[in-house]
């Protein structure tokens, strides 16, 4: 449709032209200039999606997420509302909202029964923002508030929970928001573990989001995402303070070994779309919904993810080489969410080429 | 792209009058008039989406939904097909075609095991209209027929499964009789009721639906949904005769008190969507899925739910303030899918404002 | 949208053309010829969905699936790469990129612990193929690998999870080679069965897949299905060579007898829809939900299907007539979606008319 229409306009500009020219030859002087040159309707379309002019040329470096155990169940974390540049596909850049200067922001891992004493520092000069954890009980008119430009607050909620569960900024309109950038993972890590835990070789935090036209609400709403994209994260035991990184995760495989049984905590944070998350290659020996280990599923070959659903799943990989991991809705892995799990007889990676999908 | 395509247009049509005039000018005399002003433009499109004949002027006044207990196994149900002018979005009628009066339909209310005696009266003078429960087993060709203009029908059917099953109007085109208004939600209560029942401080029944371009049929099969709401209908224990209502949840809260343990019994009718159902600030204790007890999940933040997809959740709100509910699908929240519980100290409505989301 | 431009595009039209004339007019001696006529943007529109030119003309008659049992535990399974007319709607040709000349491919039937030696025989002259199957446990960079034309190729993989898995080519762009008709079932049966084996009267199989723009990858990605359809393929006790059928649900229907027990295997193999499977009439007495034993679940009336995912579903028919089988996602069964299941005495089709839906 669009290519046809687009088709369709550059022969009508062109005949309007001609038609122009036409008109004009026959006289010699005709003064009508026909506004709408190609380059003209571009700039249009820029314009309308525009970076809000006290981000323009603002791209603040990294926060560290700060998490620092204070007793065994209670946790200080600090995030960072900041402004900046993320590399969303090859080249393309994204003047992102973000946490702590990360899209998705850093994980955030607690013990269930913790409570969390959270600091919300602003530094977005413009408009405020806010955390709404889903792994906390609070009351969001209250502690899920906004937090104006250049100031901080803090709030202590439970965490009594187990699991994978979204955060991101809730304030209006939360759409742009969260496909803006403010999105992010805390996982509440199971008083008794999982029953699984001591078959596990190596763990992964994946997260899947998308992305749309440039803080165009309007696209976020009726639109198609440009881009569909996992990030992948940190998750080291006994170490809180994950610097996590999205990187492109076709190029740069993550890695096990021959033999390994693998988890990953998944959550797909939308804002708008589900996801069928599969690993090519393996069927997911176990699967909790949301993570929490009451709610166990066997043999599963894709798992079903509402929006800001999350999951552990668990599975072997049993040959070396590329096992890709994607979105089966295969119109979003297509525009990018595709990771590639890189299976070594020793687990480093070998230099080898990866499958890309 | 719909606004660059504006954009566009709008230039062309100046740049295509702009010529007009300026060929005009050359020879003082042109005769051309260009056609498509802006003015019958919009005609056209709203020629295309036109009240059909019969239904224009029609605003049926609902009428009540009977439900008559007449032995310990057996139940009669009436309900009316009606066209009712709907108030879908503030100051936006719809005039939908409905159960009763009301888009969705009145909850209706039975026992697993009854035997459901259904009267479907159709009032609207135009079209046929009939009745898909997802509750019962009956073979449809012959037990959710076409009733016919003026006429109603009677048909007889068992209730022995438990959950909270959508209904809908199926006839052909389903999807305009399901998206112009014919649906809503029939629960049939469990036998040996849900191991939790005795926690349980409050219930409500939430519903949502997505609305499209007035009746038509080739937006609601390629379109986005103009809106996507949540309406609350009462549930009465003991009183089947359920009048539900249909309102902005976003203004009118739902009541709890603090540390009540909450249930929604909640069907996503569609007619095209998925939802991602959730409430901000607490995390599900209880779900259980299309609402039988057997379908037990625990510590979910969000529950998947097909199009007619159903489920009993179940969590406590631990203090003051307002809860927005929504689907996390948030293109769809955005488009009105968001409806509010305020806990107060009492239970009762204290006059502050609410959260909006 | 679409119609409303149209509109305006051939008023647009009809006013360039209008001026060029009156500018014609006033000297009678322009040459301006407009060009974009109606036809010709027709052409441009034809151009760009054009089969790819080794294909022209090439439709290849079906290759039967071959499955040979070896050992108890070892099964040879031959599949071919094929280019092969597919009827998608009534009169409507689609040049398919297929498995063995049917999309959806023909229905694999292994049992759990099997050992697989697979070949896939490419007959397209043009580009490679591949196969992914779900149902194993493979390296896919090394099995699941392009095989080129008029080439064939062998990979050894186990089966050792039970359920009704996806199998697609995983040549790249795998979204290209699926929505162009690569994907199909393969069926792992339980070592142990399924609890509720001794209770089935009838099984099926049921696939649901969407069709695009011919080969046009741009709408795959973002556009809308133009349509969505259920295939059934046969599945025979002991005889693991079915010879797959797919035609048009909603005039030949499945048939049963009243009062059978009806089990289907359905997968949802997109490539980008998710699928709310449905059965008018009747209540799902139990879900296996990606097919495996463990996953139960009862009672639902509708299973929630991820892009690739699969379930085994069971229901009871209690009386005869047409019950429709549908993904409750209107819009998608308006487009094709809908089978019967035709449910008589005797369980022979009595050559009454369906209901249609």
């Amino acid at each position: 449709m669009k290519k046809r229409m687009q088709t369709l306009m550059a022969m009508l500009l062109l005949a309007v032209m001609l038609i122009v020219t036409a008109c004009g030859d026959q006289e010699g002087q005709t003064e009508v200039k026909p506004d709408p040159s190609p380059a003209e309707t571009e700039k249009v379309q820029a314009d309308e999606v525009e970076v809000i002019a006290p981000h323009e040329g603002l791209n603040q470096a990294p926060i560290p997420l700060i998490v620092e155990r204070i007793s065994e169940n209670e946790v200080n974390v600090e995030m960072t509302a900041q402004i900046t540049d993320i590399e969303i596909a090859k080249g393309e850049m994204y003047k992102a909202w973000t946490f702590n200067g990360e899209a998705p922001g850093p994980v955030v891992v607690v013990n269930e029964g913790d409570i969390i004493n959270f600091t919300l520092k602003n530094l977005d000069p413009a408009i405020p923002h806010s955390m709404d954890f889903h792994a906390v009980h609070a009351a969001p008119s209250e502690k899920f508030i906004d937090i104006m430009p250049n100031e901080e607050g803090t709030f202590t909620y439970p965490a009594n929970k187990p699991g994978v569960f979204m955060y991101h900024c809730g304030t209006k309109p939360v759409l742009s928001h969260i496909a803006n950038g403010m999105h992010g993972v805390i996982i509440v890590k199971p008083k008794d573990g999982y029953p699984t835990d001591s078959e596990i070789d190596k763990e992964f935090v994946l997260i899947q989001n998308e992305w749309y036209k440039y803080n165009d609400l309007d696209d976020m709403m009726n639109g198609e995402p440009s881009q569909v994209v996992f990030s992948a994260k940190a998750l080291q035991e006994g170490d809180l303070n994950t610097n996590g990184t999205t990187y492109s995760l076709q190029e740069t495989p993550l890695l096990a070994k021959v033999g390994d049984k693998v988890r990953i905590y998944v959550n797909n944070v939308g804002p708008n779309e589900v996801s069928s998350f599969h690993v090519v290659g393996t069927i997911f020996d176990n699967v909790y919904i949301d993570g929490n280990p009451a709610n166990h599923m066997e043999g599963l070959q894709t798992v079903m993810l509402p929006a800001s659903g999350g999951a552990v799943v668990e599975f072997t990989v049993t040959e070396e080489g590329s096992y890709p991991i994607v979105t089966h809705q295969f119109n979003h892995a297509t525009k990018g969410a595709v990771a590639i799990l890189k299976v070594t007889a020793d687990g480093l990676d070998d230099g080898s080429e990866v499958m890309s999908h």
